[in-house]
């Protein structure tokens, strides 16, 4: 049978992966690559994760042929390489992160056979754990299975749900793939331990040659027999030891082909059949099968937007990303004041900084996903005279919560924030929408917090962060930027910007949703207050705000229990009797559609604040 | 030179360390004495950690003559150990933890020799990493120490530090304190690595017998000489495999006996001459030297309350404490539901929860200092049909912010979680106020939240929670009961209490301190309502209160941008004009004095507020 004949399946139709049974190797390495392309086809149209959904389509398809999904359970960890197994599940890719299409990562409400779902990364095992427990005071039979990769188990909570697991006898089964990439390069010891497996690898192919050469000859062959014997003992109590040996309580197979599905087929199998909870390690080439993917090494085609298959171009935009305009900021502060220090939780890439790392070694730190090491880190570099700056999604600042109040607000260090992807994130979802920061911040004390509206005065705020003994958080949105055409703006300290005196009605508005606003209502009689700072909050312009009989609290960017709670009672502090109108982001967890569709949804376009005040 | 003649330091008397490297080790020895003795005492009458601050004595005399602390830097884990560190460092601890006096963690404004602070556990390794990553920027030369024990070691947190570290070069020192307790027994994989230790303690014993009998004749010491050739290759290659030696990048020193100054002295110095980041590992033992402390197997003594040096006993009380109200709860319902599982992060004893521990293990789990994985296994069990009952401090619950919103509220997880130490916490100070949770909790959409007033309510609230798909935040307070006459109270999901009606002025009450109040204002013509839950409201009687003039929002136990604001701007949206005056815990972090002056001092004792309507 040569490749022509081999039967194609209609990706469409699949219902469940039960079919999965009856193919040959060979079906399933047709399928694998009938996969690939429809993966590739329908990221580059919606955008997503590509890279990691490429270079587990064979494991996915062996952990489907050995485990039943309808009663075994599986967790990906951050879930965002799920796609194969969407598909594998009887889901359509084709409406992929739209807003009446599936979601980009596991979704209980999908499928019967999501029966968890994650968005930020290292839960899995937690999940598992929980779940093999459960299991067993229910006295039921089945597989709890996480599906991590080696940068999220280098992370703070997989390492608790791998450290306190194994004391107890509840059976898991942990896929850790190797990818030796994750989201960029991961960081530490336990990326070490990946290296020495690789090294392993080599090891394993000049073994192959030094056989054959040894058994050439009798003597060859006496001689390979022995250093064999000595090898293996070697390999038994020195080779072997990684952390999870020395963490002990699991059994430990691997390193396996991940793109081998026999040889996959074969060690899950093996961890089904053991009674003991059980790592397999398997090793993949993330973006497998698409070249562009395949050669990236910093991690450029882990999230895509649209792109063009042929030549990897992406869509074409005039427009420029809010994290572009930081990461110039950034890039000059740190090039300009040797006393401050850039920061990252594996985000590097996502939030433009590549250059700032290449240019400036020293004063660069990725610590991988550990964000809650990268807030307390920086309250150490704060108290011993270095001006940390925290790069991160507002989504996984959630992580660190209590480091930040904790270590750095509570401790009054001096620290800039930047909080990229904060407000509605669009097709990314409930998982990582940018909307819980602005609230649990302003429940902390003593932290400054400013959204600047336009780049001028995000340059201004900026500085000013590096000018008082305070940490201060300024929020990026995940938006392009729409206009810039304003003059050289100085902000002062906890100041707002009065854009226009009204009659009756006033917006007090965040962020730079306020450019737009400004032109739709100029001349329209209504006062128009840009609130810059969240916190300290500006007395003048509160005060002002009380001769009006309609205060309108703006802000697109954050929920309801944010800004506008804390807006609202402080007016009611000072006795305002007006009515005032809160128009920001209900709170409620938003699913994915586009940014456009979601605001649209909440009315929160400043085309609809216009009809409101009509 | 005898007992009775050398020297005593008059503690009250220390200015500094310096004077320690004048004294002969058995000065150090009777010194080391008299510390513990004044410590005995003052916990005695002040309350405080007492059996860690007796296991370290000696270790931080050690400490303090190998290092230069006035410009070395020492990160005590969790701070509660450091009250031989505040003696030798001229502080007295007369007024420890009172309203003028010491704090009972290390507290930066007390002290220049206080480097940096915490209350929480787990962050002193990335804080001393990134002290370091300062002092090589700026090209300065110390040392940045960590002392951290077994138990704080194995949270996310600290791993993510040492695991990151790892991969720098910027030298720090951990000083490992292995007592085989921590606040109670350590669980996990980390955990069995210290029994290892242990284990390899009694070797050591054997071993030296063994050479004893072997050196004897020629042959005995021919084949001991061999043997110990053998084992110091294994001992090289096999025996070392802790984890640390897994991770890689530290040098390990140690065991040490943590109570031998001059060993310890010794550790240390190696410490600091060494260029590589170094782990020292000293065993010490908890409550050393005094005999209630060291007998004490569960953790009794960690934290102590007022207490008789003699007997040991507890100063005497005729109320409970609220922890102990649920503890009950807890109990009968882990015994009658074996679809429910009680998760602790080492607070077992600390919330009265032994008795369940010790009664149904199966469904009973202490997941150690790892609130981050105790969440999201929860949301796990919870996912697979058992209910989660969460008992965490509030303080605590800060850490896993993140896995509530992502992993238990955005999947609508079952789960009841008990908030212990709800509120104003007295004499621990900033760092472990319980006043925060309300605010963020109330910043996350979907989830219930409530706080009853009395035992009855409490109970109707906690067997709810067990009735819906939905997680349940129930606070519980860091107070005695004071009353509980209530009939059987029944309480609707959702429902405010509705206790008097009133002419114009209405107050909405959060509590225990509701039941106070309600006496005080009895026929004044002041109306009282109960808020219950703050999650949902009861939108019954928020549009009853729109008839009142004046609405006093009464909230001793949250920041005001938690329940306050939220009811603040329900009433706002409502149309309601008359005016809201806020009464709840300004949102500050406030420092350590009783539980009584803080309230006193913030105007939110019931009586304070009966002045308030006058």
């Amino acid at each position: 049978m040569n490749k022509k004949e081999t039967k194609h399946i209609n990706l469409q139709e699949i219902k469940d992966p039960k079919f999965l049974g009856e193919l040959t190797y060979k079906e399933l390495d047709v399928l694998s690559e009938d996969i690939s392309k429809y993966i590739i086809d329908v990221t580059s149209k919606n955008g997503g994760h590509l890279s990691s959904n490429l270079g587990v389509i064979d494991a996915t398809i062996a952990l489907c042929r050995v485990f039943d999904f309808s009663k075994d359970k599986i967790v990906f960890d951050v879930g965002h390489q799920c796609y194969t197994y969407k598909i594998l599940t009887g889901r359509s890719l084709e409406r992929l992160r739209q807003k009446d299409g599936v979601s980009g990562f596991q979704r209980m409400s999908e499928s019967r056979y999501d029966h968890f779902e994650s968005g930020h990364s290292s839960t899995s095992i937690s999940v598992i754990s929980g779940m093999a427990i459960a299991r067993d005071l229910k006295k039921e039979k089945y597989d709890t299975i996480a599906f991590i990769g080696d940068a999220s188990i280098a992370n703070g909570l997989a390492f608790e749900g791998i450290n306190v697991s194994s004391a107890n006898n509840h059976k898991m089964i942990i896929v850790l793939n190797d990818n030796d990439m994750s989201i960029s390069k991961p960081v530490g010891a336990i990326a070490r331990m990946f290296r020495k497996f690789s090294t392993s690898n080599l090891y394993r192919k000049s073994k192959k040659a030094y056989r054959k050469i040894m058994n050439l000859t009798w003597i060859g062959r006496k001689i390979y027999a022995f250093t064999a014997l000595i090898k293996n003992w070697f390999k038994r109590h020195v080779i072997k030891i990684n952390i999870f040996d020395a963490i002990g309580g699991y059994s430990f197979i691997g390193p396996v082909d991940g793109h081998n599905i026999k040889a996959l087929e074969k060690a899950f199998k093996r961890s089904k059949r053991t009674d003991k909870s059980t790592i397999v390690m398997i090793k993949t080439i993330k973006g497998k099968g698409y070249k562009y993917a395949e050669d990236d090494e910093k991690g450029e085609w882990h999230g895509v937007g649209k792109f063009d298959v042929e030549t990897g171009d992406s869509v074409p935009s005039s427009r420029i990303y809010w994290s572009t305009v930081y990461s110039d900021f950034i890039y000059n502060k740190i090039k300009e004041d040797k006393k401050s220090v850039l920061i990252v939780p594996a985000t590097e890439l996502g939030s433009n900084l590549n250059q700032t790392f290449k240019d400036f070694p020293e004063q660069c730190i990725d610590v991988g996903i550990a964000e809650e090491h990268a807030v307390t880190m920086a309250a150490g570099l704060a108290a011993n005279g270095i001006h940390p700056i925290i790069s991160i999604y507002s989504t996984f600042m959630q992580r660190a919560y209590d480091q930040i109040i904790h270590d750095v607000v509570r401790t009054h260090q001096a620290a800039t924030f930047i909080i990229d992807r904060s407000g509605l994130v669009g097709n990314d979802g409930s998982t990582h929408q940018g909307i819980f920061d602005e609230s649990f911040l302003l429940g902390m004390p003593d932290n400054v917090i400013a959204m600047p509206a336009n780049v001028k005065q995000a340059k201004c705020i900026f500085e000013e962060s590096f000018k008082h003994q305070l940490p201060f958080f300024i929020r990026c949105p995940r938006e392009k930027i729409f206009i810039d055409k304003t003059n050289n703006e100085v902000v002062g300290f906890g100041k707002w910007k009065k854009i226009y005196d009204g009659n009756e009605i006033a917006i007090v508005s965040i962020g730079p949703e306020t450019e737009i606003l400004k032109d739709l209502i100029k001349g329209k009689g209504v006062a128009l207050y840009n609130a810059i700072y969240l916190r300290p909050m500006d007395e003048v312009c509160i005060n002002e705000l009380l001769k009006y009989k309609k205060v309108i609290i703006y802000d697109a960017y954050g929920v309801e229990s944010g800004f506008a709670y804390h807006l609202n009672a402080k007016l009611t502090k000072l006795g305002y009797k007006g009515d005032i109108i809160i128009k920001a982001v209900p709170n409620e967890f938003i699913h994915h559609s586009s940014l456009l569709e979601q605001k649209t949804d909440l009315g929160l376009l400043p085309e609809q604040i216009v009809e409101l005040i009509k």
